[in-house]
């Protein structure tokens, strides 16, 4: 199977669309290439004109909840990429995640959020999608987004 | 024109001199090259020896004010990259920025702050200049700055 | 003198041994190599299954013991690029650190808590260990670490 229709399988359980367009909030790409290296810029859980999962993490916002916002993110990253390369069978590894969350004052499960991304990055991609990863538990997000995730990828050359 | 003209305008206009040291605030190099790749390390609004924009944004410092702080982060590294390639001419693209902003328990406004940094690059650098970018609201910056911005760069090889 | 040896010094120093399992938090990778460069997952200072350094800085955490964990940090990171190349000495450059600081309120010596892991890479590695960084005080870390650092290297080709 393809990571292009996994990638198809895991928009259908999500339950979100990725098809319109993905906006990024000023004067800058969304995703830039590099020889065989792509830098993307960092995403928040935003479907369509909506950030689907705002708030603190560990407050109003649960961990259940915060897990899906990294999905988002990165069902986001992935559909930048797919669009850049025409199929994401030609991405040839992840090589770093970077997970940012909005926390709560005494939460400290960042790791676990991330962990949503991670989990779906190497579903639908497979071993091209084990990445390195940092995650850090931040003050504030753009948008009041409870997860911000930007990501490094390298193509075949 | 030449991107060190437009350089040289956005310091008239900023009204502050990147010309003396651009010190380092610890045992680390300002900018290192790779290949085609320098990565810059981050920088805070220090003109000379003084950090201009220090504070909360949302809460003591304005909008107005985290903008100008963004946009002399953002010339200092110009700065670094003119002194090391000669002339900015040389920069083949801006790969990406993260950007940092000490931020009130309720400013949602990161994106709009980096926006300053992002107008700056792609004004100086032109097409070279837009770049993919993270922007996340921190808890504290090294001396009480308001942003601090860090950068990777790809030159002609 | 290499820089295996002065690995193992600095290893006596600290009093902490890296010869075990330096295991991850998730479904990722703790390095990765694509090309000439590795990137190295965001490191707290834990050591075999304790986290030996937890809390804010500049409360309940002094500047010394942030110092000891972003050097803790720094150690892992380096254990990790021993057992990937066979010697440090392999090693080319230390490209970028990132130290995210778990910081009080009103604490501002992010960049002083850096210099702990910049001193150590600088002092194991020689000049290859002389890099670019970036250092922001943050909300909250995994497992209420002090400190978190990742890592960007080169290696010869």
């Amino acid at each position: 199977m393809s990571a292009d229709t996994r990638f198809q399988q895991a928009t259908a359980y999500l339950g979100y669309t990725f098809d319109g367009d993905l906006k990024v909030g000023g004067d800058y790409v969304p995703l830039l290439r590099d020889g065989d290296v792509i830098y993307i810029s960092g995403q928040i859980p935003r479907v369509e004109n909506t950030v689907v999962v705002t708030g603190r993490v560990g407050a109003e916002v649960s961990l259940g909840q915060a897990q899906l916002a990294a999905k988002v993110c990165a069902m986001r990253a992935l559909a930048l990429l797919q669009r850049e390369l025409g199929s994401l069978d030609k991405l040839r590894r992840v090589l770093r995640i970077s997970v940012y969350i909005q926390s709560a004052a005494d939460f400290t499960q960042q790791s676990e959020v991330s962990d949503g991304a991670s989990a779906l990055l190497h579903e639908v991609l497979g071993e091209a999608g084990r990445h390195t990863r940092t995650s850090v538990g931040v003050y504030h997000l753009p948008k009041n987004a409870s997860v911000e995730l930007d990501m490094v990828v390298s193509v075949a050359g």
